[in-house]
């Protein structure tokens, strides 16, 4: 592992978490149990629908007449994370929280994770203790209870695999495939942070590979960088949809970019949608990195993918229940499927069909 | 991956699954979303419980007034499985069923799993139906639903993740900790095949790495090969205790081996317990094969794991009730703690202390 290159005292994000530990202790001289047991020994259950976690063949859950929802993602060095500039415990906490979200996207609750890992038998017990205290702050202010996992080596590079289990009534669970012709189409948060954050940090470790000695350049860009390196989930839009008394006919969460999850929406719903350029909302941070870069921040939004903000569809009449809350957007409307699926640029107006990846409207 | 090595047509468990494929696919002309697509598109659901599989950000699943039970295992490519002569539909079909195991040593009935995969980009689409037609094999035979998971690559080699969700009413639950003096220490089948079977992969690989020229002599050796690549979970012990009405204090499956797998109940239990090494049962080809490479069968039974049976303990008045089954060995006894957790040899009778791992008699 290497942590040289640190992002981590210069994102607000980082004060949150405590400093690392220096010492090492070799990962062989715990042994499997061993490394177990201090993993999972502080674990306190918090939810009634735990019953038993950690240390049987099973955890046993009990979730009486509510729905179970189940997600599971799988991170991996070097295609989802670099460890050149992703703090462990930054890595722990975004492992746990991309799961939470897709728990959320369908209306629910989560209560459960179970994370196995793999990892080099190089690494050492301080470096799992620091990816460990980034899970549990996820599971604290998650109100999740860790309760299994696998812990193994593997020839090469970290990898890490959380299941997400969560609950909801079933009148409350929403899926992708309940959009509407004239429904309107919702997202919370603003857009394109999380690939801003990651091409400032690609930036710099870039500029740190040629020269060691450069102070990286994060002033003035925390929030992208935390949207990157330990992005939330919304768990506070399921209690406000109730607050509201709102249902949504359709959701999912932003994961692979704006686009691409339009796109799973809409096909299958059976619908079209006009997504309007100009409803879309960025930071100011955005807007700043993707003019240093000479980026479209549009790009960002519809491919760069990791912003964990919920995209939903509501019913026209529910229009007034959200109008200007500051949390949520409303970005376009659903159509007919025969109308197709398009982005409705800025200014002039022009419909263009909206594509799941690489799409790049400089390039058109 | 490298098949050249082939154990698959030398086993009968081979002649349940169909031949590869030789063509091949890029998984880049597929994409993700076609991937999955592809392996998934023929899933049929088989339960009640399950509402809603893979498709949205999570499965949706139902399980009314029953317990869950969750559990999750890790297996890497070089640590876990050698895919030199590890043909990847046993591969998936043993990935399943070891999940499977967990579940049935809570006294459960497992209902769903999902898998996660990281695979080299240089993987073809058709090796992935390989690995995903024994997974599919598994989930027929055993009834689970697969309902989610995740696909991803990873710059080395593969890895799998399965998590196997399943069912109980609460007072059928067994725990690991319900052990108590006088129980009888009860095992399901015989032990140490796996290991041998592993022993002799592994001994044939070493020919072939030499001579590629030479063919593999694993003539005789179906079962302890079948053992080791693709195991079986005991699906039929969970119904065989309620056929004979009795329900175990403890139990716990062996996939560490038998030592470790004791200890784990003695300690959880509190309790001690004597081990009877006249009482263990071997598959004659597991003692051919032991006295081939000059091992003690008693090692692979106690350390050698992968063996996948069921370890339980029953009070002492239902001996009658398993007296002579032909599934059940009665091992030996549970013990007050002082007196420790101890093998009694075969012959001189001698009380040494059980170790976890690496325990050698051959080296005592």
């Amino acid at each position: 592992m290497n942590t040289t290159f640190d992002a981590q005292n210069s994102i607000r994000a980082e004060t949150l978490m405590s400093e690392p530990t220096s010492s090492k202790t070799e990962l062989s001289e715990l042994g499997e149990f061993g490394l177990i047991r201090r993993l999972t020994e502080n674990i306190v259950l918090k939810n009634e629908s735990t019953l038993k976690g950690v240390g049987d063949d099973c955890a046993v859950l009990s979730f009486k007449d509510k729905k179970v929802v189940v997600t599971t993602d799988l991170l991996t060095e070097g295609v989802h994370f670099n460890l050149m500039y992703v703090p462990l415990r930054h890595l722990g906490y975004k492992a746990v929280t991309v799961n939470l979200s897709d728990v959320y996207a369908m209306n629910a609750i989560p209560k459960q994770i179970t994370v196995s890992i793999a990892v080099s038998s190089k690494m050492s017990v301080e470096a799992l203790d620091e990816l460990y205290s980034g899970i549990y702050l996820a599971c604290d202010r998650y109100g999740v209870d860790l309760v299994g996992g696998d812990t193994t080596t593997s020839l090469t590079g970290l990898l890490i695999s959380v299941t997400a289990i969560g609950e909801a009534d079933q009148q409350d669970l929403v899926y992708r495939n309940g959009a509407k012709d004239t429904d309107l189409l919702c997202v919370t948060g603003d857009l394109g942070g999380a690939y801003m954050g990651l091409q400032l940090l690609e930036r710099e470790n870039e500029v740190f590979k040629v020269n060691p000695k450069m102070v990286p350049q994060f002033t003035g860009y925390d929030y992208i960088l935390e949207r990157q390196l330990k992005p939330e989930a919304r768990k506070d839009i399921p209690l406000l949809f109730k607050e509201l008394g709102i249902k949504p006919t359709s959701m999912i969460d932003i994961s692979d970019g704006l686009s691409s999850e339009i796109l799973h929406l809409c096909t299958q719903s059976e619908v079209g949608c006009r997504l309007y350029e100009d409803r879309l909302l960025y930071d100011n941070q955005t807007r700043k990195m993707a003019a240093e870069l000479n980026i479209n921040p549009l790009v960002a939004a519809l491919n760069g993918g990791e912003d964990y903000e919920l995209l939903f569809t509501l019913p026209v009449a529910d229009n007034d229940k959200i109008r200007n809350h500051p949390d949520i957007s409303v970005i376009g409307y659903i159509t007919p499927m025969n109308e197709g699926v398009n982005l409705i640029t800025a200014g002039v107006g022009q419909a263009i069909p909206l594509q799941a990846q690489g799409w790049n409207p400089l390039k058109e």
